[in-house]
């Protein structure tokens, strides 16, 4: 029989203590340690001269946006045009979409609505889909996608410049390229071999462009695990997006610590016995994000040792090597989402913890804002 | 180079057809694959003289929990108190909170609202769980749960009758048993070992009862794959619920065809290449469910030969084997979530096409709702 704990909330979980009162499972975010990653991040943008265009499909939240802009954000990044339309609406002046958006009439009329509100910046990564935007948005201001090594959208490099003079020749204004390093989510050498493949992809675009005259005055890259090895001498911007919250991938990859985890579901153990313990947290909270290198479901930061061995809709069930202490019944934990993008998502608000214990409730503005 | 498909929707496709005026990416539900799953299993369970209490946590829908009652469901099962608050306020009257809740004054208070619109059948898998539902909700009535073998919550079959008596003492109705055999979800003879196990488990669990006094009126089981072997002179009740749409899931276990899958998310190819045809329909809309033993992120029923070899946020990249044949930028496909139950609760609508290919939107009313 393994011993259960009695373990209260104490110093080292002070987000248990200050949300003891609500319902689980919910997200929880602690807002020191969320500040402490946005200042962290613009601080390095900064002494890299770099501008720093926060994902906001991390947060979908006009809360975290405007930090993101106060902490010296020159703009956010949006994935679709539902997020430009909520983010425009309140007053985000500012929106990259980088995403290469295949145009119909609608949602033509839906970006130019936004672009009445905001300047929008849009992606192109295909002559089609650039004379498709020209034909419907005549005059845009886009970037090139191109695959720096992910291999999912974005042309070669060495094609920006065919697509960026397609794009010209159809009526656009091409500001230069993008890529989104995602390779850089592998563990070992992940995220500084994709930081120097993105900046020789960049490099090798902009080449492209300035051989059929276009000029790029935007290089922009950069995600949460590559960000920090980012070549400043080609690239201009990076966007990442993960590094407000991070969760336990960038913990595995080895980009942050858990004390760098602001955020948190908070569940209530249902199951306790010899073999596991079973908590109310499951993938309709978490998200069942799960890449192979991965060690299980999420982390326990308060259980650095403890293993979700199983995810389902409302289940983790969790390992706790040794057999030494599981928790007891009605007891709540904290786990760490793999992925917290795909978690925020899920929830219509975000309980915040202030540095004075004190809760409040961040909707997720832009949640389910997909198409 | 390889040839892209000139392909315009067809008879093949009507879904596609139906739905071309809204903007992708988008859940679109075949009202007539629906109305036949849900007519099937109806059929099924009253053939087999089982009582069928569909799992609403597949499509949180108040429309699609009507239909089933009206095709002869005696009741819903839901996952959660939030969904119990969905169905009861809309005059659901017979609902199985299908889950070993850990109680507090707050969330029995939820339930006493509940209870106070419609009959709400509990569960309990252990000593502790039994005594605080019963000193908060005194006289409930409860189904203790067993594990058949899917290793989650539930006790071993043969402490049914300690849990059951320990219920009882603290003053909770015992009803019987109940098990989710979700090791069903397994290639090969997985559904029907699971439905072998959860039949001796059930009747394990009600001879473990019945030696305590306790008579189980009710042995509750069931899951989609399983459902079909189930064993009536056991079981008086199955619980299944992907049914209503399926999945890939369903049909990588040879439990449904292709035909039979209702549900699929419409995307438009954004990206398409020799090497790979991107969709912008990723994890925010499919949920990023894959088990080990599946081919792929998803799959396309109008593509048999596809598959989705990697998803992100709005991102599905798709190999199409052979090389012959790619869709090309701007053209729709359909794609099947791998796990139905989680692409339903990330969407606010799902677009319904009728049988006179009519177009209507039915919310998912309790979408989020899993506390």
């Amino acid at each position: 029989m393994v011993e259960h704990s009695t373990r209260q909330p104490g110093p080292d979980n002070r987000i248990l203590t200050a949300t003891s009162a609500l319902d689980t499972p919910f997200l929880a975010v602690d807002e020191q340690v969320l500040d402490a990653n946005i200042a962290r991040m613009s601080a390095f943008a900064a002494a890299s001269g770099l501008r720093l265009r926060p994902h906001a499909k991390t947060h979908k939240s006009l809360i975290l946006g405007q930090r993101q802009l106060d902490s010296g954000a020159t703009g956010l990044t949006v994935a679709t045009i539902a997020e430009s339309e909520t983010f425009a609406a309140q007053g985000f002046s500012d929106l990259f979409i980088a995403y290469p958006l295949w145009l119909t009439e609608n949602k033509a009329a839906r970006l130019r609505a936004v672009m009445a509100r905001a300047r929008v910046l849009l992606a192109v990564d295909s002559v089609a889909g650039a004379q498709q935007l020209a034909s419907l948005l005549p005059g845009s201001s886009v970037l090139v996608e191109v695959d720096s090594g992910h291999h999912r959208t974005g042309v070669v490099p060495e094609l920006a410049g065919e697509v960026g003079a397609a794009a010209v020749g159809a009526g656009l204004q091409v500001l230069g390229a993008f890529t989104f390093p995602g390779h850089s989510y592998r563990p070992g050498g992940g995220p500084g071999d994709a930081a120097g493949q993105e900046s020789r992809a960049l490099f090798v675009a902009g080449e492209s462009l300035r051989s059929r005259q276009i000029t790029p005055v935007i290089c922009s890259g950069g995600s949460t695990p590559s960000a920090g090895a980012t070549d400043s001498t080609v690239l201009t911007e990076i966007r990442p997006g993960v590094y407000v919250f991070n969760d336990a991938q960038q913990v595995e990859l080895g980009v942050a610590t858990m004390a760098d985890v602001a955020l948190t579901a908070v569940g209530t153990v249902v199951h306790s016995s010899d073999a596991r313990a079973v908590v109310d947290v499951g993938s309709k909270i978490l998200g069942a994000d799960q890449p192979a290198w991965i060690s299980g479901g999420g982390r326990l930061p308060d259980e650095p040792e403890a293993r979700i061995t199983a995810l389902s809709e409302h289940h983790a069930t969790i390992d706790f090597p040794g057999g030494s202490r599981h928790p007891a019944v009605g007891e709540r934990v904290r786990i760490a989402p793999n992925h917290v993008c795909t978690a925020v998502n899920l929830a219509d608000t975000l309980v915040v913890v202030g540095a004075d214990d004190v809760v409040t409730h961040w909707p997720v503005d832009a949640r389910g804002a997909n198409t």
